[in-house]
């Protein structure tokens, strides 16, 4: 088959479309005959030789997919060859073909076409795990995404008003601003001209957000406990600025605050399982309902791998950006 | 009546026993005739000028109390003149008297003396709502206590263990240690000569504490993220070693960990209500059995608050110190 390898660390132009052996579905594994793939950041920092894979996962990029399923390995049980379905994976993504415990798969939500699919498992099994399984927003609660019309950012959106919580974003451009206010959005603040902590209590009477889920790390930290409601919970899922950031625990005391961290990827197949479960239960109903859907910035052919990385490090795009075959 | 006053802010002098109005019960409180209250670290925060109560909280120090109860504000049920019984408060335990919600009296438990009851209240309801409702410590699971030896310290290692989970300690003498053990804490460390991320980590084949409990704040941040175990759980209670740490969000993310402040003297009532009936429920039992009880260093006449005070400071003791009428 073939797959994009990373020839070596480096720019998106390493990204090469190449053949490489089949993969072999293990014991509980199914083969998925890739329709598309998705673009995350963490497929970037992949590429730039800063995120290795987890150990046993494939070394080519490529987190979520959808597809056919093309065999099983021994012991699954619940699927078919032929059935259509979308998976969160450990790696592998950017291929025709691609390997994945069966705990790790979805069928395609009813409504939804199989090549949008692909860019449903990571970010629903994300924003489901930290904001709901984690943080555990609840209806009338206030929910702070920052970068509101990212991937994550989109569905974050769509599935918080789904449960009856207000919505608070943040973004760079007016425009992006304007695509979270359609799907839902109730705050929305322009980081480059307002200060979102100042913006967030003035639009809650001085309460702030009761879980704020967060891209930026250490550059955030400071503002974000600001920022918190009392009983806040502060969800990290990326270090986009940086690792290492001054915490005011005293602020965190008075406020009976959390600040948690958590990467979907490095978790064992059993917590993957779990959390795939609970996205089945609780978000693929909502897509059923018309809802919550996917946000589908481009598509682009899989081969072109190296576009799609660029669209991603421009910032322009709006919600996900899919590889096709 | 009397009562324990500050008549400014300073050194365990400036703690003055003083005649002042009795207390009157407003709706929902009872009016308890203290028999005994106990020293918290919050009481020399608060007589150093540190510590505001919060607002509506009585101005003496005191956060807890043991008692009978003298006179029932309107719509008081459950309770009546007469009974034993010892309390959480938000202050004022260093009096002849004190008013008290009803929602944070407990009775004395079976089992335990008049006196000895006042040093309950404070460290039941801290252990339990950080270890247990915070940070949802299971049997098998390690917990690390700092201070093991403290009022705190010596209940969180009684509490982990009847609950099945394996107790890391630390304390600063051998004499601490040795009473910490005696508890029943498995892994005994002396923060004075050993690094206790490397012992917890030797003791637990590198996976390190499921929960911590910590009263240093900014100066342990960083090294108790570091003995975290993945899905960890870092609970502060206290600020003893500075307020602002730096935290490493990426030690943090790898392990999917979390940090939470949490102190209980600001909760609103309906939280307070909320705790002391979980540890009626789940603690008052324990202790009904003999597997659960308070630790009392000494017991000094309230009036010399003082020395008490003194004691504290010269972290000399093992468990609680009481003041008694």
């Amino acid at each position: 088959m073939k797959a994009i390898t990373i020839t070596e660390p480096g720019g998106p132009e390493v990204l090469t479309w190449t053949d490489v052996p089949d993969p072999v579905p293990g014991p509980g594994e199914v083969l998925v005959e890739v329709a598309a793939s998705a673009v995350n950041r963490a497929d970037l920092m992949q590429r730039q030789g800063f995120y290795e894979p987890p150990p046993g996962a494939s070394a080519y990029p490529g987190l979520e997919v959808s597809g056919r399923i093309a065999a099983l390995g021994t012991g699954v049980s619940g699927w078919s060859v032929g059935d259509e379905v979308c998976a969160l994976l450990g790696g592998g993504g950017y291929a025709e073909k691609v390997a994945v415990p069966a705990g790790q798969l979805l069928p395609v939500p009813e409504g939804v076409g199989l090549v949008d699919a692909a860019g449903l498992p990571e970010v629903v099994s994300t924003v489901w795990s930290n904001v709901f399984l984690i943080s555990h927003l609840r209806p009338g609660e206030t929910l702070l995404v920052h970068g509101g019309s990212s991937g994550i950012g989109t569905m974050a959106i769509q599935l918080a008003k789904a449960v009856g919580a207000r919505v608070a974003v943040t973004a760079g451009t007016e425009d992006k601003l304007r695509y979270c206010g359609e799907l839902g959005a109730d705050i929305l603040i322009n980081y480059r001209e307002q200060d979102f902590v100042e913006e967030l209590k003035k639009a809650t009477e001085g309460a702030g957000a009761d879980v704020i889920l967060d891209n930026m790390g250490a550059k955030y930290l400071d503002r974000n406990v600001q920022a918190l409601a009392v009983n806040g919970r502060l969800a990290i899922i990326g270090l986009q600025g940086g690792i290492k950031g001054e915490l005011n625990l005293n602020a965190l005391l008075m406020k009976r605050a959390a600040v948690t961290a958590a990467s979907l990827r490095a978790r064992p197949l059993s917590e993957k399982t779990s959390i795939v479960a609970a996205v089945r239960e609780h978000v693929w109903p909502l897509i059923a309902a018309g809802k919550v859907r996917p946000i589908i910035d481009r598509t682009l052919p899989m081969s072109e791998a190296a576009a799609a990385h660029r669209v991603l490090e421009e910032s322009g795009h709006i919600g996900k950006v899919l590889l096709t075959l």
